[in-house]
């Protein structure tokens, strides 16, 4: 059997996150038992969610297990096969978490899931055609909910979910403006992505700020914004947001490590009557199926172009996390492990 | 004519509101024109929402113009009518502001509205069966939409908004805890509105006295939050949600005075998947009829017993006005004026 490298959570973080909390680990990988397969991964993917789970506190998601390996989806290959629906050469996406191989049961349902690599890359179903996608999908379809015209905003922009959501909201006649960190990836949003402004953050450190420059960016007001960075710029969203506007509440990155951020002034919520829900892609399975179909054709048809960063071999993994966290990556975080 | 005695906004508050702001003029009644009604008013509705439109800030509402009738909810009678529909001695329900009479255009829609007094008396309404109660019933089934069994928390619970929401959500199967000052108010709560449970807000000033205080009184965690206070309340409930919670949004007094009030966590929002609305009433003329139904047979049936503060005169308005602010009053707070 493979020697099958891992990366396992050693012990949680006390305020950052860092790469000791992180051990590499090898392991044999086991014999197949019936209706097992045994999947070689090409990619891991690392998501800012990832740092919630790190912690031990309530959270959303049941926390990562101490001195197991790290969970996260990843996309490969069946090298072998117990499972008469599976067969060696199958790509597959499934979540596998921070190592090598995984074995997985996969008569258990939503375990794994073929793909077809015939117009999708395979590492897209860990970005535009996956988790991150739809997660875009169902903030701006089902809580933004958008008319022809609304403007609609992101953080985030150049990221897996922000891009998704750029193609999506044009797609539908919206005015989309991003935010992002640093006049590179300001460029690819507006350029690359084709999203109508978008505003730096780096150049707007408050709120005050950063208010002005979404008043400039949307001349109209805002009537759709999916939040998940949290701190001084919801603040600033929310001075600018029209009456009814609909806030999609997934990720808030800038409170994962330490203190939580407040929210300055709730009291707006009122008087724009304004609508905020949270949510979490992995409990709406229901619309899955319409929303990777459209992803799947704005990414076959070249609409959404996605970028990747990738980092290379499965040692990487710590330190190309703790970058994402940092707004390092561009576009989609990756790691390649062959 | 009878000459008018009114209260108008003299000056808008600085930080805290205070008599000061108010000031007493006496007018003569303009002779009618056509479709017009002469309306005496027996009592004008204090409600909380006022005290916003006091600033000039962006608010939901207009700002209430200095130098005019302050305006408000009243009931009173027809005296003099140039308009078919209403005569003589017509009981009615209007927006006539804080003035002993009223000239109205009854000829506009929304403008009056007659109403039958045999099982609801004249001053319910401004609370039970008017904008008070059909608030709480918004947010009760249009936002929170309770299921039988779910637990659902008020603040405010014995004023008007209150006290209704506890009878409509008893009629729904819920168990309802209320939040109030003090210990007369709190066995009021329970022992007459029908409460499950109240809490004394004066016994725990901050976010942990109350949190331990919320999971003692909503042992199966928290479904439904009608925020109408603000501060570290709504800080200590959001801590006792349930997944998938809904709080409906509607006044954040401890806010209207001075600098706005932080949440002090807002990624409990994304980490229960919670639904966050803001609503006005008077924005969902829709569901007055059915509302008014149902809490007018709540009224007359005897399973809503709202209690009243009552000020005397006219002038006696701006200190039950202020005095609301702070919490002085027991139910709705009107003034009579016959």
């Amino acid at each position: 059997m493979p020697v099958n490298k891992q990366i396992h959570l050693d012990n949680r973080p006390e305020g950052e996150a860092t790469a000791s909390n992180f051990k590499l680990v090898t392991a044999e990988t086991p014999a197949l038992a019936d209706n097992q397969v045994l999947v070689r991964h090409h990619f891991l993917s690392l998501d800012p969610y990832m740092r919630g789970r790190m912690n031990d506190s309530k959270s959303y998601a049941a926390s990562q297990p101490v001195g197991h390996v790290f969970q996260g989806g990843t996309v490969g290959e069946v090298v072998e096969s117990k499972n008469a629906k599976y067969k060696v050469g199958d790509k597959v996406v499934g979540f596998g978490g921070w190592q090598e191989y995984s074995v997985v049961d996969a008569s258990q349902p939503g375990s794994l899931k073929k793909v077809d690599t015939t117009h999708v890359p395979l590492s897209h179903y860990l970005g535009a055609v996956g988790m991150p996608g739809v997660t875009a999908w169902y903030g701006l379809v089902k809580i933004i909910a958008p008319k022809e015209g609304d403007t609609v905003v992101i953080t985030a922009a150049s990221g897996a979910v922000g891009s998704a959501f750029g193609a999506l909201a044009k797609a539908r006649g919206c005015r989309v403006v991003g935010i992002a960190g640093g006049p590179d990836k300001c460029k690819y949003v507006t350029d690359e992505l084709g999203f109508d402004a978008c505003i730096d953050y780096r150049q707007h450190p408050d709120v005050r700020s950063m208010s002005a420059a979404l008043k400039e960016a949307c001349p109209k007001g805002i009537d759709g914004y999916f939040e998940n960075v949290g701190g001084y710029i919801f603040d600033a969203v929310l001075l600018r947001c029209n009456a009814f506007a609909r806030i999609a509440l997934c990720g808030m990155i800038a409170g994962y490590d330490g203190a939580p951020l407040p929210l300055a002034n709730p009291s707006l919520i009122l008087i724009n009557r304004l609508k905020i829900e949270g949510f979490i892609v992995s409990e709406h399975m229901e619309v899955w199926p319409e929303a990777l179909a459209e992803l799947g054709a704005l990414v076959g048809s070249g609409k959404l172009r996605p970028r990747e960063t990738i980092a290379q071999g499965i040692e990487a993994a710590p330190e190309a996390f703790l970058g994402l966290l940092k707004g390092k990556n561009f576009g989609k975080q990756l790691v390649k492990l062959i």
